[in-house]
């Protein structure tokens, strides 16, 4: 089993993939940028049109009970009792860009028309899945389309409200569908092959390494935390520097024993609040809001960073007369992309000429949600300059012949590995 | 020529300075604080207010052309042609305490009250005055007060407005005042002996060394800078820290290096503001938004130390890729004491076997912009905590008792250097 997969019979398809990227960009509840939210009248017409695209390939398609889109590619024997599935999601940030998600989708759709075109019939059927909710941007918890097929809906949810005080339970009705059935878009395990998705990488390692496409290893654990420094405000003129209880000054040192302690255990750690107050320009800084982000694909790893960073505050605090309080706002593990998922993706590459280079995933991504239920794979696809959830996210249309050359032939590697 | 200025007898004095401090804080514009701006009806009410206190004690008032409170104590001859200007302002911050501008008004008042009763006469007139505007809270422009009786009120503040777009013009003919006559507030330099201001430290210094009074050298001058500083924003889970443009980080690399040179040089630098851009949690810092107040009673040494700030500026800007932006908003040289007067205080202060601690003012005063038309003279009162502005801005009653004492035997003291 083998298709052309040269640079030349691929120029069209990714041509084509490129623009279905920029036709789903006109879907947008605004009409200067694009925003695109869950059970919305856009989250509709994404899903009619990539439906529209699926049937056009021969899939079979239907929305599950959280609105999800799917596409089936039939196995060769219909009877078939195990599913791959492939996609990502289809809605997007405020003022997003036009690939994060869609690229996934609309790729995995590209890889299943080589092969229909090609005739080839795979041992195994292919889901190909455009969740509805991943960014979490309307009613502000991600990964909802993902986590109603995992199985890990939770009914808290239904209060959730988005800006407009419409809950998550009306909406769901609104859209069409029934609150009650929810359950009936979890998948079962067993019937699973796996779940493989391909995303544009948000970061600028691929295209440092000069790489078009990557293998993920694990999509890293989080922790986020809130943070207060106090220490006493006073006037700017009149209060000696040996006087002083500056929480500014003290948050300063600590934002630099943040960096420190990333480098040195080797995961990522960012401090992206900070808020002097009172914040008169006259005024020594009584209080300081900050934050704390801290990811790795090792989770021990990364509590052995926190913990050096808590300790460097709690220096911090002693020498500089300042208190502080900690408050976690997110916890979540690492998750590790299976291995045999890696094997096979790095020898997929290592067989188009293309570096198997591997890379851990610091954002969240719907395989988190799926690793629940199915062992998980990611690919990632070089985007200029690691830009992401913004209108200047982009990707070369050239990127995308390996992309859809390393999805198809996963797929073909994939069912050689199954029927061995 | 000599008084008892024992505690005994200052006993009652204190206790009515203090009376009248209370009394004053009841003229506000807020019935829940005290806020009194310039102009406005509670100006009138406190202007009366005083001017009787002053006329009871055998002064004749007068209001000037800027709406500046004035009492007269004449001399031992009525033709005398010199004049010593005592005082402070009567308005006040919103929220404020009850002691900054108004303590010195009202502790001059009590001298000049000590003279008259022992028959004291002097060999000048002792003209006390009450500011009309020192803070700036209503025009946003500070010692309008002060400098109309120096001479250098300006012409383009009369467009100045304040909250509800009353111009400074306007509010001029709702008290009462002619603007066009704004040129006769302004005193003659030859006819002034000097200027002498008592005021609240509104710094720790005096609480830390345990005295209750000082004697200050110079009113420092203050640059105050609006700095932005731009990196690169990024994804906190996405970028590898060594390929981050992190413009917190840099930030606070450089609110280390104002800190040193702040103790180097020996002046007081602060960072009051700091606004880390975007400000998401999960986002890389692209900008802060930072302020830089650096004062010292010495320019060139304030300077030097600026000179320093910058330099650490420009080499965190090199190796972090980053580039900032400067904009200079205030500029104010420093305003030296006179050394005759520094030199009369701290004898003074011996005599009444008082430490002559001598201190740097950190804050501005309407000394500053009488140093235009007088020999200058500052005391500092200890005040709880350094607190001010503030309605916890306190003082102790038993430290009105050298406060008094020292007024009053410097004008003792004055007047002999005068007839020497």
């Amino acid at each position: 089993m083998s298709l052309n997969l040269s640079d030349k019979a691929l120029n069209e398809p990714a041509a084509r993939l490129m623009a279905r990227c920029d036709a789903l960009a006109e879907i947008s509840s605004d009409p200067t940028s694009l925003s695109r939210f869950y059970l919305t009248p856009e989250h509709r017409r994404v899903n009619d049109q990539v439906a529209e695209w699926m049937q056009a390939a021969g899939l079979k398609t239907w929305e599950d009970a959280a609105g999800n889109l799917w596409g089936r590619c039939v196995a060769a024997d219909p009877a078939a009792n195990r599913t791959l599935v492939l996609g990502s999601h289809l809605d997007t940030v405020p003022n997003a860009g036009r690939y994060d998600g869609m690229l996934g989708v609309l790729t995995a759709l590209s890889a299943v028309e080589q092969l229909q075109a090609a005739g080839v019939r795979l041992p195994f059927h292919i889901d190909i899945v455009g969740f509805g909710d991943e960014e979490g941007s309307r009613f502000g918890t991600t990964l909802l389309g993902s986590r109603a097929v995992a199985g890990t809906w939770q009914d808290a949810w239904w209060e959730l409200t988005d800006a407009e005080g419409v809950s998550l339970h009306s909406a769901f009705e609104q859209f069409g569908l029934d609150p009650a059935k929810i359950g009936n878009a979890a998948r079962s395990s067993e019937a699973l092959l796996g779940y493989l998705e391909l995303h544009i990488e948000q970061g600028p390692v691929l295209e440092q390494r000069n790489e078009p496409m990557g293998v993920v290893t694990a999509i890293a654990g989080a922790r986020r935390y809130q943070i207060e420094l106090t220490g006493y405000a006073g006037h700017a003129g009149t209060v000696p520097m040996a006087m002083r209880q500056d929480a500014l000054v003290g948050a300063a040192e600590w934002i630099l024993a943040v960096e420190r302690a990333a480098k040195e255990f080797d995961v990522v750690a960012t401090v992206g609040q900070c808020q002097a107050q009172p914040g008169g320009v006259n005024v020594i800084p009584g209080a300081v809001q900050l934050s704390l982000d801290i990811r790795s694909g090792d989770d021990r790893r990364r509590d052995e960073a926190l913990e050096s960073i808590r300790g460097s505050m709690a220096r911090i605090e002693q020498a500089r007369h300042l208190s502080s309080q900690w408050r976690e706002i997110h916890n979540a593990p690492a998750v590790a992309c299976a291995d045999w998922w890696q094997q096979l993706q790095c020898a997929v590459l290592s067989e188009l000429n293309l570096q198997p280079l591997c890379l851990m995933s610091g954002a969240g991504h719907d395989a988190m949600a799926m690793a629940e239920i199915a062992d998980c794979a990611m690919y990632f696809v070089r985007c200029k300059g690691g830009v992401s959830h913004h209108p200047d996210e982009a990707i070369q249309q050239a990127d995308l012949i390996p992309a859809i050359a390393t999805m198809t032939q996963t797929l073909i590697r994939l069912a050689q590995r199954f029927t061995d």
